[in-house]
Order: structure tokens, then C-alpha cells, then sequence
């Protein structure tokens, strides 16, 4: 069972009140408290304000086992959180060492002078400890008062993500040596909506055990599914669950923990000594981007051809003018004569090739705006679809590359039928 | 100076506190809020615990003029607000008229028969007023407890955003006649951080006006700079302000309001009637990826090439295997010639070619790691230079294509000194 340790947190920053930025933060901790069996109880956020600052750091401390502050440990007048803490607590400010040689390695590591703000980020109220900052100039601290652990922590979701993993739940590790461990497995699907996995799941499995929690994370553009137990005997019972899931999804299953779609295509083709190019319209890049955001994506990847307009279709891709005329840049048979374009200028084992109707202007009744076709395989063995996905341009962009890089891994591993990804319509 | 109308926020919900769905409402209601001056003070969430809601109904009502309850109308049992407001103040829940035939109403709508979930969404507090909700089965309503307006309002994004505009910003006009409007203007630049901007200012603009102020967000890659004021007379103050701010950084400044970097230059393209292609190898095709991202971008753009290999350098953009064999393929040479095929190859106008070491494999003592090349012009007048910008991965493609960007920007505009961007130096 979940732990009764009682977490609060506090997030601060004008930004995040104002409505310019989205607090994405509270959903990282909530993620990496939960891996200890850890839920939040309460949050409160505040704009940049001492007053309110400091009454809410001496409310949630006094009830809570541990506080997580996050936001205002930058160099800026308006990062007030040490301040507020020496404050509220009647502590001095002083020059941290650890804090100020961090800022100053992190100064050296980017080349850039220690200047009178970043120098402000290692003065800390007494009796902190800091808690590392692997990437950015500002250390989070912690401090223990009225019986609470208080963590600072920094608002950049980087850092913070960073901070999470090397410093806190280490922390709440020692501090609460008897939390119970949870037991995740995070599997990510594709092609399938939460609600038609949920549906399926409590139509064929009945007797599901209440050992193991089964939760969602509709992410973009996979879905998230978690598996949660609270004791190693329970490893057993998931692993049964975990099986009957594979059996009704196995096919859209594309990786698991923290590996992404790309990282897994890239991962497939390494294995299979296999390389792949992109002829890409519609996507403009982004195939191309998301695959070489992968460490290692030289191995597997050469070369891309971004051709937005007709003329380089032709020009570059060797697209017949003929069959742009005769069926419209949106039409299969120009994505498989770009395809085999590609192929031929990059020799790449395997290719994708995209052609689509972004929007917001473009469509027509015939061909509406979401409209894409695909072709995709290798010289001798290529096919193509038409998909209709009617999305904001930029989630279309995303939706479509990784519909690019499902299709290829369906391919390469024999999964022959193409699914009706998340009930979208298939054209052809 | 701001409304002094003090507002809270109340949310609740498992689902935001336990991480599986970020809060993007809040982010509606502040902006929604904004448009009439006024900010948010405060905001409390919790989950979905009568104890807790009862708890921080009582709070905040307390000391505020508006709290706005988000969540906890729907049909279901773990759907408390009403319950709680009822607990909260000592109030009766009874069926009310004008909610029962909103039920009624939206059932026939969607032709489903009313069943015990839904009925049970008309029953309200005593006292409540309704506020209509276009959209969904759940009314809101309003109650006056501790001299405070409390506004009951609906979880789903898309009934919240039309209950705000159509219910809650007219209710707030009538409670509050005199509220005022804050003006606010968002400026953008690119290639320094807010630490040294901040110092800047602190240093050269020393009677800052106290009528206008100012406040940053670090974003990726650009640094938004907001100047407030709360009267409409002081509008020449901050055109003061902004011209101060202009002296100072004209050179950075890229775009305001809403815009982004890519839309910037795809507008700078436009006005100039001026096409654009990229030679991308560090950034995998990031910067064609961005581009596209712009809603015509197809008007400046016709051909990305991604060059991965060295293979394909020399293949596609004609790049010599002597050039790559003696100064290596992240090298001034190399970039120059890859601009120059990317260019004959799309006939563009302008070109931007990057090659660098992304890591976090690849770099040596004499090109680190963050090492990156850049080329940009037209083929009779381009360019050259290498900077260090040791970043992970994924930011290291984001700022090497934003800088890319910002070096063409530089060129059309004839703004000739490249600047040492974000501290960071400058190898060549």
C-alpha cells in the first residue's frame, strides 16, 4: 500500500500565476514521488512575493513531513525563495561554499565571467545543505524546520528533473528509511487511445488482481501505460498482468521506462545492421530532428531530404512532374516516387516518405486538411496508405512522423496490417 | 498600479495531483483573468478529500475577494465541491430549478435519458446562482460566503474556457465597476540571458520608472521581456522604457507578443521576398523542422538538406573529400562548401550550413564537445564562424539552429558584428 508520508508542495513564480507559463514541474515531482509509493497531499502556488512567500512556507512546514519549494533560486530581484526562507525561519544569509564553487565551476564549464547576479545564487540561509545541480548555475538547499525536510528546488524543468533523480529521492530514501519501494513498469504503446485500451481491458480481463494498479499517461505522441505494485512478492502477479496486456496490445507496443519512439526505431534498425532515410513534405524535418535527437542516430541515418516545394520534388527526388499533375503533391504515387528518390541518393536500406495537408489553409473537400499519405520500405519493397489526421499543424507534424516511424517498424518486424491509428480514418 | 480585487484559485482533482494530468486551466483563468488587470494571489490544490476541500473553502474565502473553484462538478462519487461548499458554510443542498432543467436540457441534446449521476449535478447549495455552462452536463454556480464571491466552475478545459467568457468575466465586471486593465507588452530577444540583461539595465538605466515593471522569463532559446503598467496614461512612460530597453539591446530584439523566433524570420523572409535553404548536419534538420513549423513558411522555403554523413556531404552538396579529409567535417571549410551546394541545389536566396559535435559522444581536446560551425549568406556573399555552446543534446540542436537563424537575421538586416552569444565564445 502507498505510504502515509505527507508530502506538500510550494511552487512560486509570477510566470506560472500570470498564466504565461504552464506548470509542467508539479507533474514531474508527482511522477517521481509516486516511484517511492508517494503522493502529494496539497500544493500551493504563489507569484513572486515575500509576504505570501513566507506565510506559506510556515503554514505547509508545520503540517507536513516534507515541503518541496520550487521556482525562485535564480539570479534575477524577482528569485526570492532564499530570502523568504531566511525569514520566515529567523535564519541568517550566508556565502554557502559548495553553493559558491557549483556557481563557479558552472561559470568555467560555459565559459561565461561570474558576475554579480549569479554570485548572488550561492549566499543560503544557515544550516542548508545543498542538494546538486548537475546542469544549471542555481543549487537547490534544503533546510529541516518545525519537524519538516524543506527542499528548494529550481524551476527549470531540466534541472529540477535532474535534481529529482540525483539528489532528492536519494534524500527521502535516507530520511524515511521504511517507505515502501513502488514497483513501475511504464510501458508505451502506439496507434491506441487510453480510452479504447481502457475499454478493451475491463472487456477481456475480468479478474484483473488488486495487487497491481494499472494507470495511463496519454502522452504525445505514445501512450503511457503504468503498472504499479507495492511489494517484490506482488513481481509475480504483474508479470501475469503484463503478459495479458502484450496479448491484446503486443503489437503496438514500442518500448518501455524512459526510451522514446525514435530512440526504439534507431535501437531496431542498429540490431538489424539497417539504414534509414526520410523524403519528407508535410513534416518539413521533424523525422529527420526527432531521429538524430537520438545519441548514436549516425549509425542508422545519413541522410534527409526535406522537399516542401514541387519544383525540388522533381529536382532533387526525381518526382515525374507528369504525376504531380496528374494526382496532386498529396497522393500516393508521388510519396513513392519520392520514396524511391531517397532511396536512391542516400542507398539507405530503408525509407519513409511523407506528403500531407498540414493546414491551417490548403485543404479541399476532396483532399481536407489532416490528409497524408505514406510510403515507406525498402526498393524493392514498398507500400503506402492515405491517413486522414486533422490536427493543430504542429501536433499534425509530430502525429505524422511517428505514424512514419510506426509503419517502418511494423515493417521490420513483420506486423503486417496497418492499425487504424487512434480510430483515425483510413483513406486508402 | 494592479486591481486590488484579490482573487484565489481552489483546484481540485486526483488527476492533476497525482500527475497523470497537468493543469492547463489555471493558465485559462490567469489569462482570462489578466484581460480585466487582474492577477491571481493565490492557488491551492488538492485532491479529490472532503477534508482537505472543506478545509481550504473556509481558508480562502477568508481573506480574498473572488475564489474560483475549479473541479468537482461532474457526476460522480469522487465529484465533491458541492458537498464541501455545503459543509463549509452550513448550507443545504437542495434541487435547484434552473440546474435541474440545464440537466434536462443537455440530456435531450445529446439524446440520453437522465439518469441518478446526472440528476444528482442539479442539486446545488442554497443560495447558489447558476452559471451557465454552453457546453457540458454540469452548471456552475456562485455563492457569497466571508464577503467573498465564490465561483464554482467545471474541470473539462473546453466548458471552463466558455463559462469564462460567457458567465464569470461579465459577473466580475458587474461585481466590480471600477476594476482596471494592465497593459502589457511582451518583447523577445535572442543571444543574451536574463542575468547580464538584468545587469545591463541595473547599470545604465538607473531611474527606472516605478509605474512600469519590468520581468523576465527564460525561454528556449529566446528571453521574454515583459513591461507592465495599470493605466492607460502611462503609456508614454513605458514607450520610454521600451525605447531605453531598444538603445540598450536593439541588436537582440527578435519579435513580440505571441511570435516566435521561426515566424520572425519566416516574416523577415516574406518582406523581403526572399527564399531560404539549410545544409544541416549537427541539427539533424531542426532548423527546416522549425520552419515548417510556421503556417506559410512554404512562401520562403522549398528545400532542406540533411547531411549526416560525410558520404552525403560530398554526394549531395559536393562538399570535397579533400576538405573533409584535411580539416575535418566540423570545420569553417566544410560548412562554406555544404552552404554553397545547398544554395545551387534550391536556387534559395540565403543558406544557413552548420556542422558541429552534438555529443555526447565525438568531441577531442581540439574540438570539445558543443563545438559548431556555422555558414550563412547568399553564394556571392556568405560567411563563416565556430563557437563553443556545450549544451545537452537536445538543446545543443535547439540553440544551434536558433542561432543559425538569428545569423541570417543579423545579415538581412545589416546588422554586421555577430555578438558573443549568451556569453558564450566565440573560436573564430
Amino acid at each position: 500500500m502507498p505510504n502515509s508520508i505527507k508530502v506538500q508542495l510550494l511552487l512560486t513564480g509570477n510566470e506560472i500565476m500570470s498564466g504565461v507559463t504552464s506548470d509542467t514541474n508539479s507533474t514531474r515531482m508527482a511522477h517521481a514521488l509516486s516511484t517511492l509509493g508517494i503522493s502529494i497531499h496539497r500544493k500551493v502556488t504563489v507569484g513572486d512575493d515575500i509576504t505570501l512567500l513566507i506565510e506559506a512556507l510556515q503554514n505547509q512546514s508545520q503540517n507536513s513531513n516534507v515541503l518541496i519549494v520550487n521556482g525562485g533560486l535564480g539570479p534575477t530581484v524577482d528569485d526570492l525563495s532564499v530570502e523568504a526562507a531566511a525569514k520566515a525561519f529567523d535564519l541568517s544569509i550566508k556565502k554557502h561554499p559548495d553553493a559558491f564553487s557549483h556557481v563557479q565551476n558552472w561559470c568555467k564549464r560555459i565559459h561565461a565571467e561570474l558576475n554579480q547576479a549569479n554570485l548572488k545564487q550561492s549566499y543560503l540561509p544557515e544550516g542548508a545543505d545543498i542538494l546538486a545541480n548537475s546542469i544549471g548555475s542555481a543549487v537547490g538547499f534544503s533546510l529541516v524546520q518545525n519537524n519538516c525536510l524543506i527542499l528548494f528546488t529550481p524551476g527549470v524543468p531540466s534541472e529540477l528533473e535532474a535534481m529529482l533523480d540525483n539528489a532528492i529521492l536519494p534524500k527521502l530514501k535516507v530520511k524515511f528509511p521504511n517507505i515502501t519501494q513502488a514497483y513501475i513498469e511504464r510501458l508505451h504503446f502506439f496507434g491506441i487511445g487510453e480510452s479504447r485500451f481502457q475499454q478493451t481491458v475491463d472487456d477481456k480481463i475480468t479478474d484483473w488482481p488488486e495487487e497491481v494498479t494499472l494507470s495511463f499517461r496519454a502522452g504525445s505522441p505514445t501512450l503511457e501505460v503504468k503498472l504499479t505494485s507495492f511489494h517484490k512478492s506482488h513481481a509475480s502477479i504483474k508479470d501475469a498482468c503484463r503478459k495479458q496486456l502484450f496479448n491484446l496490445f503486443g503489437d503496438y507496443f514500442i518500448t518501455e521506462g524512459n526510451s522514446t519512439l525514435a530512440e526504439a526505431l534507431v535501437k531496431l534498425l542498429k540490431e538489424n545492421n539497417k539504414r534509414i532515410t526520410f523524403a519528407e513534405s508535410c513534416t518539413g524535418g521533424k523525422m529527420a530532428s526527432l531521429l538524430t535527437e537520438v545519441s548514436g542516430a549516425s549509425q542508422v541515418f545519413d541522410a534527409g531530404f526535406v522537399s516542401y516545394s514541387n519544383t525540388i520534388k522533381n529536382q532533387l527526388l526525381n518526382v515525374k512532374l507528369e504525376t504531380i499533375e496528374q494526382h496532386g503533391a498529396v497522393s500516393e504515387k508521388v510519396v513513392n516516387e519520392m520514396l524511391l528518390g531517397a532511396l536512391k541518393l542516400s542507398q539507405a536500406d530503408y525509407g519513409i516518405a511523407v506528403s500531407g495537408i498540414a493546414g491551417p489553409d490548403g485543404g479541399s473537400d476532396e483532399k481536407p486538411i489532416g490528409t497524408v499519405c505514406f510510403a515507406w520500405g525498402s526498393p524493392n519493397d514498398y507500400q503506402s496508405c492515405t491517413f486522414l489526421m486533422p490536427r493543430s499543424r504542429k501536433m499534425f507534424q509530430l502525429m505524422v512522423a511517428a505514424t512514419g516511424f510506426d509503419l517502418i517498424r511494423r515493417k521490420i518486424c513483420n506486423i503486417e496490417e496497418a492499425p487504424i491509428y487512434f480510430g483515425r480514418k483510413r483513406l486508402s
